[in-house]
């Protein structure tokens, strides 16, 4: 528990540390800020999003930086574990803790938590040989998704087994991860509605907040849009609430931690958790009392945690691989702007855009003029034009 | 006008020079960043609050200064003249535009131009001489206050005189001010029942918006609370901004400006007017869709401005003095704490709290619990208690 005093001090408050330098941390350090806490930043490239905002030192720097920092926080939630033994080492202990990092980081140990918490998961097995994955699909029926249990994200090293013929071409593509420590994992099909995520804060004093339950889509792989909150979900947020708050409890979790899910016809199923801030929760920045982002500094500053309630229905609407038309897009009203200050490369996430509208039909016609300053083309989302399922 | 296009670029899309470091440039710089546009600084302390958000020039490298941003402004209205005619000589034109800073610089040139646009002031009188100070006694009645025209802020340089047997102790406390290009103004004592003030931004293109008037309570002359929007004051409104649109337009203007009005039985009567943010609008960085901190970089940017329009009631309770106990603010639901990095000194403006509450009587415990957190000893305002007087 680092001591705030209120007696004079000098500036900053407190210096946190942060692993990791991309736009998660940029927005860190802009709530930090306000708090009187400065960020510096561990991250290889210089020009990092996050280096307006504090200085960046190099993975080869990792002593200097735990040297000049009082509180140490992750971005990224592939954060090597081997810096994190690295800081431990030197005596600095990062929040959150190592169990929940290592957790999120195979798939294999994030189910098997969530199944003896009693979360509801897809089904699922660890397979190693091209016959345990022949087995598999016979217990599980097809299709199933052959995916491997460390390192893939945004729907890389993954394999879609919709039919027996393909299992030589799954094992071919992905079998090499299966020897020498890595790992496979086969899960069921789900047949899901939609995808929604769930947002909390819990700090090193045990208060825990929960944000409302946001819907996601996605495009080509990567989060597209949120809805905040979900369309009709309330009858989802206690569940959501329960399952999060067991990991919560259990990981003795410091920070902010986020739960996929999907909503399916049998109830919630758990998709996976990420140890973070989440694009998922990037409205809260305008639409929330309390951001995501000033929730996490606050936790891991052993701070009181912040109002997480909804001020204003939102939609969050990323930017990928090409700039907005900047003149047009400011000139809508009910927008806000967040140019992480990337060069425009294809599938890169340069920014996001959030839309505040209380009234639905004026929000849809705004998201329409919205989605026209974007130079990508971008499919008109289906729920623009549909209403949600009934709970 | 500055090409902001939508094309590929690299980050940041434009850099913006501020003339100052303080809070208002700090608060400049944060609301610059989520629109891609980078912040430096003029400014002799390097240690300034803005340090934090970009590089700090000093006034002897103000050519250094100019040639590393595309766009230039100020945070400060005593703004040296100088420093606008070295950028002049360099082909470098700050916005807000010259004569706006000279103006406001000058109670008597400003309060002239008032008078040339039909806003209304309190009687006064240039004054050169004792005899001039009687003179003036005798034509506006007492109480009068003597003010140096140039270089006063919060109540410094004045003398307020009640008798006519005090003419000889105000000339001599500020009558040397009189002479070799120096001046002194007599200004009538207004009977007022409230200060309010007004804050509009103008881009380049000449689109105008206004915040919404907000009344300002001070303590020891200096501004110690805001409440956003005035109460009962939707009948002022219209004249305000009619006054405030007289000057924006008569001087060209660019960027935000404020106007401070006394609310009076004959009506609303201008004070002053400040080139610049200001701190009676620092409540629009969460109450108002859009900061008058972005609208001030958004109008000399060349981008679209903003919507002022109140999201939620807000109260902007400045921290004076010593740092507020932020274990016991940060518990509070509702409140925003921004935090200047100031070392803590007497009368120093250490940073600002922003409460956010729609419920008038949840609104007033809430103010009591945010006032208990500071050490300063603060008088609970009047309007705690009391209910505005009636339109």
């Amino acid at each position: 528990m680092v001591a705030l005093s209120p007696a004079e001090h000098w500036t900053p408050v407190c210096t946190l540390g942060i692993l990791g330098g991309g736009q998660l941390g940029r927005m860190l350090a802009q709530a930090a800020l306000p708090l009187g806490i400065r960020c510096i930043f561990l991250e290889d490239d210089p020009h990092c999003p996050a280096a307006a905002l504090g200085p960046v030192y190099g993975s080869n720097q990792l002593a200097d930086f735990a040297a000049a920092c009082d509180v140490l926080t992750t971005e990224f939630e592939n954060t090597p574990l081997s810096q994190v033994d690295q800081l431990a080492a030197l005596g600095r202990t990062l929040q959150p803790p190592r169990q929940a990092l290592a957790t999120a980081q195979n798939r294999i140990q994030e189910k098997t938590l969530f199944n003896q918490l009693d979360i509801p998961t897809p089904p699922w097995q660890a397979v190693s040989s091209a016959d345990e994955l022949g087995q598999a699909a016979r217990d599980m029926g097809l299709p199933l998704v052959l995916k491997t249990a460390t390192g893939g994200y945004d729907g890389k090293g993954q394999f879609v087994l919709r039919d027996l013929s393909q299992l030589d071409d799954a094992w071919a593509m992905l079998g090499e991860f299966a020897g020498a420590g890595g790992q496979l994992i086969a899960e069921g099909f789900i047949n899901f509605e939609r995808e929604v995520s769930l947002i909390a804060a819990r700090n090193q004093a045990g208060q825990v907040r929960f944000y409302p339950l946001v819907e996601n889509h996605h495009h080509q792989g990567i989060l597209s849009h949120t809805l905040a909150p979900a369309p009709e979900a309330e009858c989802l947020q206690d569940a959501a609430c329960d399952y999060l708050n067991r990991l919560l409890q259990h990981l003795d979790y410091v920070g902010v931690l986020t739960l996929e899910l999907f909503v399916t016809a049998q109830g919630l199923i758990a998709n996976e958790m990420a140890p973070r801030v989440h694009n998922s929760g990037h409205w809260t920045i305008e639409g929330a009392a309390c951001s995501q982002f000033e929730n996490q500094v606050r936790a891991v500053c052993g701070l009181p945690l912040g109002d997480p309630a909804l001020q204003q229905p939102s939609v969050m609407v990323n930017v990928i691989g090409q700039h907005p038309d900047r003149q047009r897009l400011l000139s809508l009203p009910g927008i806000h702007w967040h140019d992480y200050g990337k060069t425009a490369r294809a599938a890169r996430k340069l920014g996001h855009i959030t839309l505040l509208e209380s009234d639905v039909s004026a929000r849809q016609q705004r998201l329409r003029e919205l989605l026209d300053c974007l130079p990508e083309p971008m499919a008109l989302p289906d729920w623009l034009d549909q209403t949600a399922s009934d709970c």
